[in-house]
């Protein structure tokens, strides 16, 4: 069988006599995949990609397919059948009584990409890492089970485009929950099931806010909120922090006109205050005044260690506050759930702007979920974390102060998932850096959570889904880095 | 048990009598929830209610937790508990010697929130919706096993925090799909999993483009790209559609800075019409002129009647493409799964975008969807929907121009999920809106998928996922109202 360069100046590739010589008819340098059923897309496949390619160079003289067919050990008409489809291609060209070739005029090949596999960041999941949780995996087999039955029973409306608010029951459920638990009592058609906290932030400062407009956050505060909020053009206003909490007057001072402000009501991130009463009506106060959202993230109030948290303000005001809630603390941040309870006024403007980005979310999961609320199965997952969440606290505000001499004093926290561990006065906090690097840990300073510099350093450590070992041996570590810290920089 | 009112001014009640006749001992307003074990967080739970609805106004005298726990039959120290917990709540005041009192200044109780159900737009499924699917139960069966599986097996990196880009398994199988059948050589690092294409087209646009920036779209084109890229802050530049599919003169000549073009190659929505080989090259050298981007939205190439789809753009150029595909066609749209193929230097800035809005997505359904991919069950279930669909394709286009005497004229296509039924030139373009009335159909009208008006007008009409009943009724009703028109409207 004879292949022939008709024209080696457009071909890329070196010499004629290379190509000649490769092209002999046994290797027609084309991989077929054996995967691909139809005879005729095999080899229309495998000319495509080696024409793109560029081993198959434009003016290059294809086989008869009466030839080739015999070659591959197919019948010529899945090979006369894949030069049509390489015609309609405008991949091979046809000149009268001479044969196909390969096309002229098609871009250059590229090379193929050598893959730049770009850096992804994720958490770092050392001991101490913020946001884990642990799953036993009784649980997971229900879970999984749950979800099984939801798909092997889907309607028709499940397949099909769906609720942009998310499952019916589960927002039954939630509605159900927040009655109990947080004093908040709304309808299910105002709950909007999202991906996580941040993603319920975004949408709603997507909706409801317009580039440029000043909102109060926390300082110290919660970084993944800041980052939502500016990627919807909001200007943040650093509003400081004291022990009830968010400072109104502060924030009022520095912006009156703010737009929104976005609170942890009930367990400050990362400093454990809860807002007070007195500082609640105040900030509801302002917000109805002002006509500013109130973004409550209530991200943690599952996890009590000393009696029930405060009602939530979306529990005191049911028209400028926006309940954020979420799923990765009870139940784990890979399941991707979480909650927002909207005020009427605002629920069409955030589906709008759902409708305009991912549409409505997947169902199957959170049917599933709402199975295993509604059996009690969460219920029962949520008591015994309760106590191991509340016994690695323990071990923490024990081991922390011994392990450092008493240079770290660990805030033992009402609620949640974290504690910080402050240093004492007769550290450096500039050493900060150091102790944690020295330590190998990967805590957050409580310095890198605030927008504006000053105030007490600590160490933001997460306790929750560690194992004991983990957190012994990291506590160890942190407290000897700290005594360490203290004797180098007296 | 006295029960008094001792400030009816500020109670929000009629008369002092009314209320005390009410609050007898045994019928203080307050509702016990059962589901709550704990009784102190039971009675908490219910006081704070009643006072939060302000049936129990402020000032009001509670009874002694003796007399409250004997009536509830409860332990004292539940009651205590419980007042202890309003008390740090700020719900209650205790006045030294006198008791506790329903706190005052708290903010007025809310009307229960009179639920105004919002509207929620759905699109409407009658006969000709687009985009539905069939699915058979015995795929649901092994998705939902295959799901089970993967939550009940989950690692810890499963429950954590997750890959931005999604499930590396799902990845993987659709690079290798990608290779075989759209000529496009990826690698899985750079493949970003998507709730669908709507999703995929506003990261990146949200990404990769600046509010203001000029995008060429097809013209007619497909809404939910429009809303997108709108949303996105983008300058729609509608571009014409001609028989060889985006005229790339035509837009070079409205905007030949634009920033990016969103094109449907394969299959044009709506027309169907297949970008020619000519207009492919043209269009990435204007891309690459440009430093343009290249939205590549092939959404139904997996169902093709006539050969196999041309390469798609992205097996073209690597550069300047980005390349979405779902699976919202092949499977179901409540799956909420789609793709982009992001050339490398826009991986930073889309995952960058996706870290600021819903930070990475769920992955047990996707590693489920790669386990019936690696099993040949989407394949054959690929197989089965093509002869399935392509037999409703021949039933619209047989029954079309018969029920409307030859008055629509159906335009056949190779690929794809719905058709274009044309209005004979006989017919008043006007009339179509009223024909689809009258028909009770819920197509939509090709005008309406036009920026720019005038053309010829159609019916766009889904095929798939209906039944053969409702196509041969939907196809009749259609006929006979079209007939109709032509004769009311001459």
């Amino acid at each position: 069988m004879a292949i022939v360069v008709l024209n080696s100046a457009t071909s890329g590739i070196n010499t004629r006599t290379t190509l000649t010589e490769r092209l002999t008819a046994s290797d027609l340098p084309i991989r077929l995949d054996p995967t691909i059923r139809s005879q005729a897309l095999r080899v229309h496949a495998a000319l495509r990609t080696g024409i793109l390619e560029g081993l198959l160079p434009a003016g290059l003289k294809l086989p008869s397919s009466r030839a080739l067919a015999m070659q591959l050990g197919m019948g010529r008409n899945a090979v006369v059948a894949a030069y049509e489809h390489l015609l309609s291609d405008g991949l091979v060209e046809t000149r009268q009584g001479a044969g196909t070739f390969v096309a002229a005029g098609l871009p250059a090949p590229q090379a193929a990409p050598s893959p730049p596999m770009p850096p992804v960041e994720r958490p770092d999941r050392g001991a101490f890492a913020l946001g884990r949780t642990h799953v036993e995996p009784a649980f997971l087999a229900r879970l999984g089970a749950a979800v099984r039955r939801r798909i092997a029973g889907a309607s028709l409306s499940d397949l099909d485009y769906g609720d942009p608010r998310g499952s019916a029951h589960l927002r039954q459920q939630i509605a159900r929950f927040l009655a109990v638990h947080r004093g908040i009592r709304c309808d299910p058609a105002c709950i909007v099931i999202v991906s996580g906290t941040q993603h319920g932030l975004r949408l709603c400062a997507n909706a409801l806010l317009s580039p440029g407009d000043p909102v109060w956050v926390e300082d110290p505060g919660y970084d993944a909120a800041k980052t939502a909020l500016t990627a919807a053009g909001a200007r943040l206003i650093p509003v400081s922090v004291d022990r009830e909490g968010i400072d109104i007057a502060a924030g009022i001072g520095a912006a009156p006109h703010a737009r929104a402000v976005y609170v942890t009501p009930s367990h400050q991130f990362p400093t454990g205050v809860t807002l007070s009463m007195r500082r609640r009506v105040a900030l509801l106060d302002w917000a109805q005044r002002a006509g500013a959202w109130v973004f409550e993230d209530d991200y943690d109030s599952e996890f009590r260690y000393a009696g029930p948290p405060l009602t939530a303000l979306a529990g005191l005001s049911a028209e400028r506050v926006i309940y954020i809630g979420t799923f990765a603390k009870t139940l784990f941040p890979g399941l991707r759930l979480g909650y927002l309870v909207l005020p009427p006024s605002a629920v069409r403007p955030v589906l709008a702007e759902r409708a305009a980005f991912d549409r409505f979310p997947q169902k199957f999961l959170q049917d599933a979920v709402a199975d295993v609320i509604a059996d009690g199965t969460v219920a029962a997952h949520l008591r015994r974390m309760r106590t191991r969440y509340a016994a690695a606290r323990e071990l923490l505000i024990e081991a922390l102060p011994t392990a450092s001499g008493g240079l770290l004093h660990p805030d033992a926290p009402d609620q949640g998932l974290h504690l910080i561990a402050y240093l004492a006065p007769e550290v450096d906090p500039g050493c900060a850096p150091w102790i944690r690097d020295r330590a190998g840990i990967v805590a957050r300073l409580l310095s890198e959570t605030r927008l504006i510099p000053g105030g007490r350093e600590g160490f933001v450590l997460g306790f929750s889904g560690h194992t004991v070992a983990d957190l012994r041996d990291g506590a160890a570590r942190l407290g000897a880095a700290t005594q360490e810290a203290a004797a180098v920089f007296p």
